[in-house]
């Protein structure tokens, strides 16, 4: 099927705009009108760009508050769209939107609707031009898909059809099951985008808050399913207001669009992706150091009973062990600053179809130029920047180390790593979203916000079905501004251990010091014993009950390297979050302990 | 009265949220629950600490889900109450915000939940303490300030009274009127919140977009008489959850909280606030110029039909006049940049009391270092740093400029100043419209959100009643990222005249160009007259048109210095807003204009 995007999901000018949509490989745009109105370029000139640049137009949109009880307003709407299809003409388009009307002279009369959609349907079709009637979900009669197809039944005009729009459907409670029935033909245009559920109104919604699909909660494939259904073959078409969008780097968001896309195309099995095979766990993970940060975080990694296990044969790049858990010291960087996790590398099944299904998902492995594993592994680019390897089973990527021959230290019965945390760049956080679950096949788990010391905070893990691999994503609610005393994007891993209290024990770093106070309130919150609470106080490790009373029992570090720390948990059955309660009191330690070193 | 500040209003941990508050003179604190949970310092210390800083503790909140119709439940609620009568008890704080509870097991039945009360306050008040019961407005059942206070009263015990809340009682439909007579020493508690109108679930109303009072929609004077008519003499204290506010400097988000109470204690007239005097108009504006912008901007003044009519006596100071519109070019800044509108002043009935005001209003005037008139004119700094002059009528300050004796040049008809606009910092939009507004006694007119080339904006103008003086502030609704190529926080003077054409015609500096694509949009819109439109089209005017029909006519100029740009603008009789419509062309233009010199 061709894929369009609507100009208003970009962010620049016009010519910004159709040049990253032409660069993300989309067939056409939605040319919408305002990017037109303050752009130098003639519709002609508009005509020519996009044909240079492969792009055909395939809506002009929208035309607002056609219809009225108001004979003269009407009369004079009638001008107004003349005047527009001269633009739509000189631009080679010939399908418009009309919205239902918003206007207090709005009708609400089927029969005068269609009289009056039937007589801007002539004057289009005498300009070889066609109408798509939309019913907006906040319109001010017509707001309910099957109220606009009533009405364009009723008109019976060949050139006025319907433009369907999944987030005016599916934010409304009507049925869309109906949309299967609608006549062949009928649906001139199809526009998409998919939403969080929110509970607000539904104007403000849809302008400041709609997603690409499967960023959201809306089921678009079903959606979809049932406009095919109904024979439509036009494009599948993005028209995604969101604020973020709106002042990212184009060509950065269209890219996360086409994406949205494809994955769209292969739910629907108009497109056939290689299946994102099975992840078995985290292989390793790779942190940049330097030579501040490097000694920091070999001393920490020491204190949690790690074993610098390995030496790359040829490069600085040291490899730390305890139980099935990695660590890769990475010294090669090329620019000193704060360690950062790197790269981080999981287990696949089938690495080769792990690899073809992201070059098709617009993330194309590129060959790992850096350390461990280059003989074998390619690295995927995460929307942070962070390079996902994808390995195969068993521990190949181990022959670049030479043993060191250090005995394994006592360890502290870290097992595995339970998840990453990557604190994502402002404008990436749905981008990384959709990145992780189209590529890698990854589920995401509940998006939960918090308030913390220096502003709120939104988090969305991602994880496979087993929860072998899991990585928790993390934003500020607003991008930070000068003051935000916290470490800018921490990252950190998460281990895990069936004995915390001993591992706690057993550690010869001290843990990030947790408040009494935070203990006084465990008592009440939770009606914990009190010996219990003792000995969670004395090793500071942090507790939390999910409201099926499943537990996680858990502790921090403080920051090494500036950036990065270490988590330690013990899930007990059934947990299936990531202490999220917890955090705000993370960062006050973490800033406390900055201040008072 | 007494004045206290919740410390969820401020940003950081609590010793930076306590440091803050006292250093803006408030009395005293709520003391937010995760705000102590999350800190080290234990509940004694953190009383010494307030004590230290001449804070009280007047409430501890909130505590949550108290009445439940499983009495098991219950139990455990008065278990939990009893730790934190513990922890109150080390506070020294004798209060205690209950609100209605919303989990499911929440009771609906006045009766019950006034006896699980009264349990409550029975304890309470064996601990000398008591317990002030708030209706949510997202409460389960019980979410209207009567209902509460119907339960209260069916309690009537002397340990159990209200807390009122501005935004719970003011989201809703539910009357305040009746507040009025409540029992004299019945409301135990004042919370004071504002909030712009918006159409969204009142919980995330309530959670992201509270305001300092003056700041929203909400009148608060008529809703703080109601409760004093009831006889309570506790503090006005602040309860306002913002995102912004969230993450902003704590220390600057005080005494903006500080200003709006001062602000609000004189619209009650419990306090007495010099009046703000009549400003008359705009008398000069400043530009900070370098040796690179300087001549830009010199070349662009005098394209405009400005003369350079003074020189400053002893500084590198530039008068430049054109009808009763007065530039000032300082060239004497320290370090080099953009050029910026370093300082404007308006002209008061009285400046003394103008300026006494602003003093009482925590923005006190300075000693005014910089030029024009040091000898007279007291500098207040407004929240953007911009140094705002009250100058007293006449033109006094211009003693400091000894005449060129250029000639006045033919001028291009520009009259006076119109309005400056100024983009604000992010982090202090609300700020900024609260200070033009206590501060300088300018109204708030409406605010405007629109879709820019480069993300979303927001305006609000300030004006006095004469529209003599006119500030509009502008601010992105996300804080700019990477991606954002258009000038940062611009800066512009709006000039007008009679006649736009003849003004136009005389300019010798070319005005912004305008797309002919705008004009096309501009006959299709407006109907308006194809001669007319080639008129504006040919001098690059823009027209706007409010809803009740009164036009604009205005230009823009490219940008010069960097930074800042100028407009000039004919308002046809009864037009009050700023051609916000026509923003977007302009940032698009310059966009081009910068890619395209």
């Amino acid at each position: 099927m061709r894929r369009s995007i609507a100009t208003v999901c970009l962010s620049g000018t016009l010519d910004d705009k159709l040049t990253a949509a032409a660069a993300a490989g989309f067939d056409g745009i939605e040319l919408f009108e305002n990017d037109l109105v303050v752009s130098p370029t003639a519709p002609a000139e508009v005509r020519k760009r996009c044909d240079d640049l492969g792009l055909s137009i395939d809506l002009y949109q929208p035309f607002r508050d056609l219809d009225s009880t108001d004979d003269g307003l009407f009369r004079r709407s009638l001008e107004r769209a003349e005047r527009k299809f001269d633009v739509m003409a000189a631009l080679g388009v010939d399908t418009v939107l009309v919205c239902s009307s918003v206007a207090p002279a709005a009708a609400d009369d089927d029969d005068l609707i269609a009289a009056q959609l039937t007589e801007l349907a002539g004057r289009a079709q005498a300009r070889g031009m066609r109408i798509a009637y939309e019913a907006l979900a906040w319109g001010r009669h017509v707001s309910t898909w099957d109220r606009s197809w009533r009405i364009v039944r009723r008109a019976g005009h060949p050139a006025l059809g319907l433009c369907l729009d999944s987030f005016h459907v599916l934010s409304r409670e009507v049925s869309p099951a109906g949309i299967a029935e609608i006549t062949p033909g009928k649906i001139f245009f199809l526009q998409l985008a998919d939403a969080p559920h929110l509970s607000m109104d539904v104007l403000q919604w849809s302008r400041h808050h709609r997603l690409f699909p499967g960023q959201g909660a809306f089921d678009l494939p079903a959606f979809v399913r049932l406009v095919l259904s109904a024979g439509y073959d036009g494009p599948l078409s993005l028209e995604v207001f969101n604020d973020v969008f709106r002042q990212s780097d184009p060509a950065r968001t269209a890219v996360d669009a086409m994406r949205s896309l494809i994955g769209l195309e292969d739910a629907l099995a108009v497109r056939h992706l290689p299946g994102a095979p099975e992840l078995a766990g985290h292989a390793f993970t790779e942190f940049a150091v330097d030579g501040n940060s490097g000694p920091e975080l070999r001393s920490a990694l020491r204190g949690l009973g790690f074993t610098h296990t390995g030496q790359h044969r040829t490069k600085p790049v040291e490899l730390w062990e305890q139980g099935t858990a990695r660590i890769v010291l990475n010294s090669a960087v090329t620019r000193p600053g704060p360690a950062a996790i790197s790269a981080f590398a999981v287990t696949s099944t089938d690495p080769g179809r792990s690899v073809t299904r992201a070059g098709a998902l617009l993330a194309p492995a590129h060959p790992n130029v850096r350390e461990p594993g280059e003989t074998e592994l390619a690295a995927i680019t995460a929307p942070d920047g962070t390079s996902v390897f994808v390995t195969p089973p068993g521990d190949g990527w181990r022959a670049d180390f030479l043993p060191t021959g250090v005995p394994a230290g006592p360890g502290a019965g870290l097992l595995t790593v339970d998840h990453l945390g990557l604190a994502q760049p402002f404008d990436h956080f749905d981008e990384a979203g959709l990145f992780y679950h189209s590529v890698l096949g990854l589920d995401h788990l509940a998006t939960e916000e918090y308030a913390a010391p220096f502003g709120l905070m939104r988090s969305r893990a991602v994880a496979n079905t087993s929860r072998t691999v899991r990585v928790a994503l993390t934003v500020a609610l607003l991008r930070r501004g000068e003051w935000a005393p916290a470490v800018a994007d921490p990252q950190h891993v998460a281990f895990t251990t069936d004995d915390i209290v001993a591992t706690a024990a057993a550690l010869t770093l001290p843990p990030l010091p947790v408040p009494d106070n935070y203990y006084d309130d465990l008592i009440a919150r939770f009606a914990l014993d009190a010996d219990l609470v003792a000995t969670l106080a004395r090793h500071g490790i942090l507790y939390d009950r999910d409201p099926s009373g499943h537990e996680l029992l858990h502790l921090y570090t403080p920051v090494y390297g500036g950036r990065v720390f270490f988590e330690i948990v013990e899930r007990r059955p059934g947990y299936d979050r990531f202490g999220e309660p917890d955090a705000p009191v993370r960062m006050a330690a973490q800033r406390h302990r900055r201040l008072n070193p």
